[in-house]
């Protein structure tokens, strides 16, 4: 079975040494997470993942969710008692407002214990990601009224929540979506209509479950213009806070999938069900992005947790198992056989996978951190950078994070040889539970469509101007910095390709929109090995300077070999992507579609 | 559910148009394969394929094999019914020698059946796979008395073979193999000992099992140099060719693994089972390596194959499933949506498969054609050159074939949304199923090794150095050709970093043996991309060809564009490979162990 240990070191190494959350400390939150607090919380949060959710994650694969005839659903053993442990310990309140009983710790923090939470057991994770993520949208958009029923018990975990938007016929064009809302003279409405792939949609944890629902309020037009948002609980909440009678909700089936069978993939039938509006009527999709984007930021994270225990997993068998003899003569002697770690192409996978898992995470972390600016900043032009830096960068790391997540964990089942094919070692669930990844929440695909269509041209392109202007001030720095100059150069080749791509889509894609699409994918590698590239120079800028400060931290000095790695062996694949992406969409749009 | 059709035209153009199969009648059994021939065995193999074999993938995929307490196995519902069906209709005969009963067809030939066989279900294709691997063994290695008594009934099917190396501490590093072979005094020998992840170990599609057991014997010395090869059929056959006593090797276990589910992979247990040697003792690695080779195209056949299947599931999918609407204008005015083909990332998804699979299919089938020539050619220098290319081709068809088909399968899902990771559609399994293509018979980075470290140097680099030369003839012979240009200029880039990356080698390579493994897996895939070019820009030169005849077949349209994709979005890849191969090995090995 495989074994999960929180990666403790390195991501104190982000919020301490490269983020220095304690440099915020004017923060709302900030200053109650002094360093100690952190450590302490990571230590706690990592026993938590690798004693209680982690030795769950493959009975979880192995049992599903069983569904009964009366609608109700089994969640694995054990996933009950955990969620409770979860709940009565408190940790879903780490990040939330002390108005509402939270902690209000830095969303930064909790970015971490999130990522724990997602590399011990996936499916797990899920239940209480897709609460928070229906938790803020109703903190965001709800009435005054819906806050005070809904919030308290959300947010502790006691009442789960959902996201009902895919339909049989449409998932990521909501426009045509047919459930429908019909007004009742109380201020409520009656929800009719079937939703599926629901997480999470009926389970055995928790004694309430808020579903978020988009649908069509009668007359409304038939487009995305017409989409309402309405939270529809599984059991109605009275006005004392007790549960009252079961609305007309019911999950009618699982879905039989690839992976994460531990949580509960729903067909959600609304017969009639009493529901609330939430925001303003036709504006459901306004609320719905501030849901989704908190949810792609998690599913972001999700690419990076199963890489991490994956890589874990990997390098414990490279260093056990005894296979052949090094290149360069046998380094274990005395046994029959050197371990596989002795194997350069072996490293390969092992340093592909670290180069990728810790930039991926200063990357994530440092953008959840503005994700805590843009609302506690007291400075008005860092919220307003914060909050560019979401937008832009939430559909990167969604997507170049599941997409080289998943080659993370398959070069880790590469790796183990036949033993990585085979149920027993575990590492095929980790290829098949990531795999959802770069699908839900919008695919991969469609973040890239969201990041060259949107994202890059808002307000005149502030945003990604922003980030050049960044690196800049950062390469201006490194400039004359004689032992920066390996990893500062890289940067700055890798930059002005991203430049020179952007320039590219600014000229193209606007005379024909194709061009646009065609080339999304690639500028979006580009932008996240970039990004990585940024992460890692800034990463060994760091390490030198602890090292020039008299450390002997060992890990100094692997950082400095992985930021060198990273720089040799995954940026050179940005100069493909902008290749690819300069020639555009004529010979790929060229077939018609029956030739196919 | 998911549905097949073979490729008969691209296969037809590869045979005829591409190779020219009809220009090699003065070679044994080529001038009986017509064109005509050639097609309606194409026609029929498909038919056999889409009708029997398909239908019978998913079931088989669900429920599995099943072991008996007795050690017997049960295959899934209706695979012995097809099996029996391809014995009958002698499919298993295409390329025998007719000698013993075959019908003595071109392996090139066969080749499509193979592949046909292998894409309509995977686990199914992998019984006649692997009989016919023992089977070429056995035809090389073994005794006149051999042959006669195994060769006929394993040439029709009646009779299936095993390939016995694995052991629970011993995969690539054959050496450490513990399985005894003790002397008797008639001749035989009593084999002792466990295998595991024995493909088709036991099963009810035949009435008689062929085990080839890597073991050594008594006293033979401890490393590779003292495995010998031995017969041990499940069936001790008696003199007048009947089945005799059951010999004492049965099935332990069955392996839970991620796909191929159809397929029984047995612990296998040999308790003092007679055995009888094959050629010589100690040099049973010699004659395994024979059926390795076959295997190994078998596999990489596998990477293709599923990426086949997966790329029509996907073009179907994409020109039915509405959603959204054309970046340039509605497509599909009068419905919901247009259909999702019209959006460019969706054709980036496609193209990529395509290009992939028609360039490795010429490239698969140009390799088999080598296999023929290898062997049947009465030219000596002809001969040669075919058995250097086919040692050089083995492993970079197996592992860029496998590695770029997990790609299209991977793709092809995604294509697919939500409905990809769902079992219902199908489309996972290809996934799953095509995971281990990457692993058995050689991990992909042993058979980088393999090329690096063997292929490379044999004769003084002879294989490779004709390779460049047939490209160069190519080029010169297409230089002055206007329209071969845009084909002709990246092709000669391409072979120019693959020399470039081959000096690289031999200059860094001998001086630090780790330098060549650290560059073992990106010269492989620099190797397959150019191979692919020369075969994209050998198949537009044929296509122009054809339009300069006169042909209006849009068939041959479509070449040139995709030939022109894959040169614009796939051969860029190329240069990335070159600038990682080339930083070599110190920054890769600069981690200690425990620093992992």
């Amino acid at each position: 079975m495989p074994r999960y240990d929180a990666p403790v070191r390195d991501m104190q190494f982000v919020l301490h040494d490269l983020l220095s959350l304690q440099s915020y400390s004017n923060l709302p939150g900030f200053a109650d997470a002094s360093p100690d607090l952190i450590d302490q919380i990571l230590e706690e949060a990592g026993k938590f993942a690798k004693e209680v959710l982690h030795p769950l994650n493959m009975i979880g694969d192995e049992q599903g969710c069983k569904r009964a005839s009366d609608g109700s659903v089994k969640t694995p053993d054990g996933f009950a008692d955990a969620y409770a442990q979860m709940v009565d310990n408190g940790w879903s309140l780490l990040g939330v407002d002390p108005e509402i009983g939270g902690q209000g710790l830095p969303y930064t923090l909790n970015t971490a214990f999130n990522e724990m939470t997602s590399s011990a057991n996936m499916a797990f994770g899920m239940y209480p990601g897709l609460t928070r993520g229906a938790f803020e949208a109703i903190m965001v958009g709800g009435s005054e009224e819906q806050k005070q029923i809904y919030g308290p018990k959300m947010a502790t975990g006691e009442w789960a929540g959902t996201m009902n938007l895919t339909e049989p016929h449409c998932g990521t064009d909501l426009g045509l979506l047919k459930t429908k809302a019909a007004p009742q003279p109380d201020g409520s409405y009656k929800i009719t209509g079937q939703k599926i792939w629901i997480s999470g949609g009926e389970q055995d944890l928790t004694e309430n479950i808020i579903h978020l629902v988009l649908a069509k309020i009668e007359g409304a037009p038939d487009s995305i213009k017409g989409v309402s948002l309405f939270v529809v609980p599984k059991y109605i909440v009275n006005e004392d806070g007790s549960l009252g009678e079961r609305n007309a909700c019911s999950c009618g089936g699982l879905e039989e999938k690839m992976g994460i069978h531990g949580n509960a993939t729903c067909v959600m039938n609304y017969d009639g069900a009493t529901g609330w509006l939430i925001g303003e009527e036709n504006k459901g999709m306004r609320t719905m992005f501030v849901m989704m984007n908190e949810a792609r930021l998690g599913v972001g994270l999700q690419g990076l947790a199963q890489a991490e225990i994956a890589y874990q997993n990997a390098a414990d068998f490279a260093r056990d198992r005894l296979q052949g003899r090094s290149l360069t003569g046998a380094k274990n002697p005395d046994g029959p056989a050197d371990p596989i770690i002795v194997h350069p192409d072996v490293r390969r996978m092992l340093m592909d996978s670290r180069a990728f898992i810790e930039g991926a995470r200063a990357f994530l972390y440092w953008t959840a951190l503005h994700g805590d600016l843009q609302e506690k900043s007291p400075d008005d032009s860092m919220r307003q950078k914060a909050k560019d830096y979401m937008a832009l960068m939430t559909p990167v790391l969604k997507a170049f994070l599941t997409d080289r997540g998943l080659k993370a964990c398959n070069d880790a089942l590469q790796l183990h040889g036949g033993s990585g094919f085979t149920k027993e070692w575990g590492l095929e669930q980790f290829v098949r539970d990531v795999r959802i990844a770069l699908i839900y929440e919008g695919t991969n695909g469609v973040q890239a469509l969201d990041l060259v269509g949107r994202k890059l041209s808002a307000n005149g392109g502030r945003a990604i101007f922003s980030f050049f202007a960044e690196m800049d001030d950062f390469l201006a720095a490194a400039d004359g910095m004689s032992d920066m100059a390996e990893f500062a150069e890289p940067l700055s080749a890798a930059k002005a390709q991203l430049q020179d791509a952007t320039t590219w889509l600014m000229q193209n894609g606007m005379s024909d929109f194709n061009n646009a699409g065609a080339s999304s994918t690639d500028y979006l590698h580009l932008f996240g090995l970039t990004a990585l590239a940024y992460m890692w120079a800034w990463s060994a800028k760091v390490a030198l300077e602890k090292k020039a400060g008299g450390s002997d931290d060992p890990y100094y000095d692997d950082k400095l070999i992985v930021a060198r790695y990273y720089m040799e062996r995954l940026l050179p694949d940005a100069a493909s992507h902008l290749a690819k992406l300069k020639t555009g969409a004529s010979t790929m749009m060229a077939l018609t579609a029956d030739r196919f």
